[in-house]
């Protein structure tokens, strides 16, 4: 597999920027989160002023072979119509990027449909669907390797055109249950809390998706490996997020994490490099079973906390405008020294 | 006092925007928060396509006559030297109403400060700060009636600019103090889980605090009333915000809550008229002791939980940009009837 080679940011400029922050016009440390945000971007970027440039939000679609066994009580189909409202403008990351400035991308990982040449989408096709989990691993090892290429060509095109933070969102039916293995295999975390009903809140499918996502891995008979994990059970769309996270933290961009599915991608991207997290905001923590101990484990501290379980992104773009709010206490709020306000608690 | 008569919204229109909300392209409810506040908000304005229009935020300003007993640590000059930060641009609220186009609106309810005729203040001063409730009322009867009447002069100025949301914050050296004093009488919550250490996280102060508040309450003499708990213990600039609210919401306007101190002053103004909630949005639940358990009280679903605790109205506004999340979608999205997309969960 590609290499990534990902620095972690130099700390020294962590003390002057702690020493900026503590002297800007209100009571230390009152702006809470806001303050951890901007320590943060300015230690990715080494500077007291850091800034957000061109964002862009990367949406990776893809269809899993899972689908066949009726975890989803949602059809397949609904992958590339999804897309094809993404195109019209009309999706719920669609209003988001309108209003936050991104620029959206619409990446076909993998998606069970064939999309015509003239259609906007950025072609990054392995194959239509992986494979079926239950019986056999999801992706070979070749193309496991090619998602991950192609993921790190999607993030330095973004870096190609100035950008500096991405947003990481995905489009695929059944990704929630791939996420669920994931994290049972990567975390120890029982597989019974790391499940949810994905987006089907009426409850009818969780006892089946349970049972499938088990027998999935009584099946399985890898060597146990984060790679040999990766392809067994992944979707070429979250293979392809972590290869583009991985590249987008060697570039030292910011990675705007969205929910459960991103969330695992960013997992598995920080087993394989655990630098990768110095990059990492994440956006929220959405209402799947699961999100919440995954956020932890990874000793996360999300920015929202709305209830979402939509998936696209929409919770890391919703989360945008407060990211823009901490760059601008750190580079607009006066210090102590700049007007005569007495310091105070 | 001045009476307010606040209608609630018409229920009709409910159905028809739970039924627009959920006929988006997302599952039934994968919008969370956003799905509330763009029922709310559609329920207030009473059309399937709200709309935000020509913000403003208001700042009360005011000092307390407690301050002499020691209860925060911050000298009482802080608060008038804060407002010409205000007027500077440099301060926390600042950045935020830039960011989200807010008319900046400074009050001075009570500051303990000789501004300049030419100083760009709303005028609108009872008094110089109030009086020591330790040892007598902070205002008189007839101070509290005319801060109600000027908040409410000020709700009136914002709709007559065409603006239909306001954001509520304050600054006011002590006011936690006093919020603590309002949130126990009012909700029969114990004083020790209504207070705070405010901005100071010491720890140094807070049983001083503490032991002065509960001789406040001990020494109190009066008769018990909304009215006359709002008038011993309260601060001119959050009396004039109560009024402000009860104007606000007459007016059928949204009323966006900040913090602490403003959560207080909302939940008197239920005391009055408990229509006004209909109107509220909370912000954020910011990081004081006793305010999650004010705004569970209240029933109140705060936005943002990010560990704030610097008033202005930051956490008011910070949370802005997620109201307009939730109009952009209820107003942009595709439904299920506009684009081929089959219904999914």
């Amino acid at each position: 597999m590609k290499q990534f080679k990902i620095e972690r940011p130099l700390d020294d400029i962590r003390q002057y920027l702690q020493e900026k922050i503590d002297n800007l016009t209100k009571p230390k440390g009152s702006l809470g989160l806001l303050e951890d945000i901007a320590m943060q971007t300015g230690w990715i970027q080494q500077t007291l002023n850091p800034k957000l440039k061109n964002p862009c939000h990367i949406v990776f679609a893809g269809d899993h072979g899972i689908a066949a066994e009726g975890v989803s009580p949602s059809p397949q189909e609904v992958t590339y119509q999804m897309i094809a409202n993404f195109w019209d403008g009309g999706a719920g990351i669609n209003f988001l990027a309108r209003q936050h400035g991104f620029n959206l991308k619409i990446v076909d990982a993998g998606v069970n449909f064939d999309f015509k040449p003239e259609d906007p989408i950025i072609d990054k096709k392995i194959r239509k669907s992986t494979r079926n989990y239950l019986h056999e691993a999801a992706m070979t090892r070749e193309e496991m390797d090619l998602a991950i290429e192609r993921g790190a060509e999607c993030a330095q095109s973004c870096f190609d055109e100035g950008c500096n933070i991405i947003g990481f969102g995905e489009m695929g039916i059944t990704n929630t249950s791939s996420s669920s293995l994931w994290m049972a295999c990567l975390t120890g975390i029982p597989l019974e809390k790391c499940i949810g009903a994905g987006c089907d809140h009426t409850g009818s499918i969780i006892n089946h998706k349970y049972n499938v996502l088990k027998t999935a891995i009584e099946n399985y008979k890898g060597d146990g490996s984060i790679l040999d994990i990766m392809r067994y059970f992944g979707g070429y769309e979250m293979v392809m997020a972590v290869g583009a996270m991985l590249k987008a933290a060697e570039l030292k961009m910011i990675v705007l994490v969205d929910g459960f599915i991103m969330t695992n991608c960013i997992l598995l991207a920080s087993k394989l490099n655990k630098e990768v997290l110095n990059y990492a905001i994440f956006g929220h923590q959405g209402d799947e079973a699961g999100h919440k101990l995954l956020l932890e484990y990874l000793g996360a501290k999300p920015i929202l906390h709305l209830g979402l379980r939509l998936g696209e992104g929409t919770g890391a773009l919703c989360a945008y405008p407060i990211i823009e709010s901490a760059l601008h206490m750190i580079n607009e709020m006066n210090s102590f020294k700049q007007i005569q306000v007495t310091k105070y608690f």
